[in-house]
């Protein structure tokens, strides 16, 4: 077992691994981390509210395609981080960046790469507070991110039977785009660029979460897509045993243009939709009554309900479906 | 000069750069993170304290010598970390830690990476609250650590003229250990041990910090001389104008074994000494006064003294030179 390479486990087992030796040696009542550990970000309690603290690294050749710039590599570090902090229905406050960089970089690349970080921070109103230089072969980007929330910490295993499934946009963007980019593709100029914007230039729903922490009540659960509906979803269904989601197909919400590039690639649309990831919507499971006194204020897509059949099913016109949580996992052989 | 490469710079400049766009775009009285800009760790206001923040990136082939092991590896992502919040006269928190691995590491191997994580975080009392897991082909360890200091912030532009300057421990062994292990060397097995820990295990002085943290009036500053102690000395420096350092050469605490790496491989023990950092110790200024009444429990080395000269020499018994504050950059081509 121990001569095994890492690979054969996979990323899921490796973290558990760590975190199961972590949990043996912590004392049970250290209260100043103790809500903090399989949610997106971790929570450190402070005297009158929490820090939410949040970690992602992001590795050229995982992370940044081909075709990415310095500029977009620069948001896309601000963007994975930040994400992870309003999943958290937390206030994004501040970030740090570690960075590799090759020694062949040009210094025009490294405004460009900078800019794209700085720009972001503006956007999202977070000041960039520290970070580290070194030198590698290819750019790894390594961010923190931080936010404040007051009271009403939005764990995700607070879900109730009943509770409306929304997503903050459309979904299968970005698998599309990986296709448009290295396989086949025969649709317009325009359509094409605003599908890889989705991949290349991921935005953040910003305004949807300020309304979020204007009315705290709304949500029982808060993630970002980060790894695709149906692996999110999974890991809501480990948090709240007991508890079902059912998926309507024909709600979820994507750019019609999508479906001509499935199609030409031989792709299954519903793969984009629910297997690939990369999508920084946000996903919250949602209190009804709550939602229906703001509803026009918060411009969501209802896509499905909780129910209490411990299943994650996908509704079609004619036909029920179990969603399989699989998703891509890094360190893993296929 | 904008197609210049990044490797004519280095990464001190680079970090200028972009600390002057970051500055330029900064809201003058963000208050949240006002005072966090240039010392080792950023701060991060509370409503009665403050979360001090710092992050830092071990990347295989610069930071981990070929005979560090998983676990030693573990230890160092932790203690690198760690050290800039003690520096920052904080109690050491928490950490986060994003990795990279290659796919064919053991799980033994991987097993005794963690636990030189977690045993680390043991021994400093802090958690383990977060991370990432990625692939790539070298191991990358980038760690974000925190901690909380109440009100006596120790920023490091506070320094006194007529202020002692203390280390915490020696310094010049793990210069000595990578001579030991690339170079040559005849010197006794149990000696070459000794000076050869310093670099792949080395400690904090989590006593001694503590001991700071109880009377924070004896420290006007401190730092940490990850750096080596000129480079160390030139920060400072820069950060208060006015101010000289005059350290005595026969001051500098250091195991004598030593001197004999440097005559065997014609080094300057001065260079190990004074330019090469690696050395988790603390260096710090210190009001004299408020040392005298503790400086029983301290156990600290006084190794010079501020004064108003503006420069930084190094008395000798029958010279004074000028101390040049060069030190290892990443990035920056000889």
């Amino acid at each position: 077992m121990k001569n095994k390479h890492i690979s054969q486990v996979g990323e899921k087992e490796l973290i558990k691994i760590l975190l199961d030796k972590r949990d043996k040696k912590l004392v049970v009542n250290d209260k100043k981390v103790q809500k903090s550990y399989h949610d997106d970000a971790a929570l450190i309690k402070n005297v009158t509210n929490y820090t939410v603290i949040s970690t992602d690294m992001l590795i050229q050749h995982t992370h940044f395609p081909k075709q990415m710039n310095p500029y977009q590599m620069g948001q896309k570090v601000v963007t994975v981080n930040v994400s992870d902090i309003i999943a958290m229905n937390a206030t994004p406050q501040s970030i740090l960046i570690s960075m590799a960089l090759p020694p062949e970089m040009t210094l025009k690349e490294y405004d460009e790469l900078t800019d794209g970080i700085l720009n972001k921070c503006e956007q999202y109103n977070i000041t960039l507070i520290g970070g580290d230089i070194n030198q590698n072969s290819e750019i790894i980007l390594s961010g923190t991110s931080t936010g404040i929330i007051d009271e009403e910490i939005k764990l995700q295993s607070n879900i109730k039977e009943g509770d409306l499934i929304g997503v903050s946009g459309e979904l299968g963007g970005p698998a599309a785009a990986l296709d448009l980019l290295y396989e086949k593709d025969n649709i317009p100029e325009e359509n094409k660029k605003e599908i890889i914007k989705t991949l290349l230039e991921p935005e953040l729903p910003m305004k949807l979460s300020q309304t979020l922490r204007k009315y705290p009540d709304i949500t029982t659960s808060i993630t970002d897509i980060t790894d695709g509906l149906a692996v999110e979803l999974g890991h809501l269904s480990d948090k709240n045993k007991e508890i079902g989601f059912e998926i309507y197909y024909n709600k979820l919400p994507y750019n019609k243009n999508i479906e001509k590039v499935a199609e030409i690639n031989n792709k299954d649309l519903t793969d984009y939709l629910l297997h690939f990831g990369e999508e920084f919507e946000l996903l919250m499971t949602i209190n009804e009554e709550e939602y229906k006194k703001h509803e026009d204020e918060l411009n969501l897509h209802i896509i499905g309900k909780t129910n209490k059949s411990d299943k994650i099913t996908l509704i079609k016109e004619d036909s029920v479906e179990i969603i399989p949580t699989r998703g891509y996992e890094h360190l893993k052989d296929d």
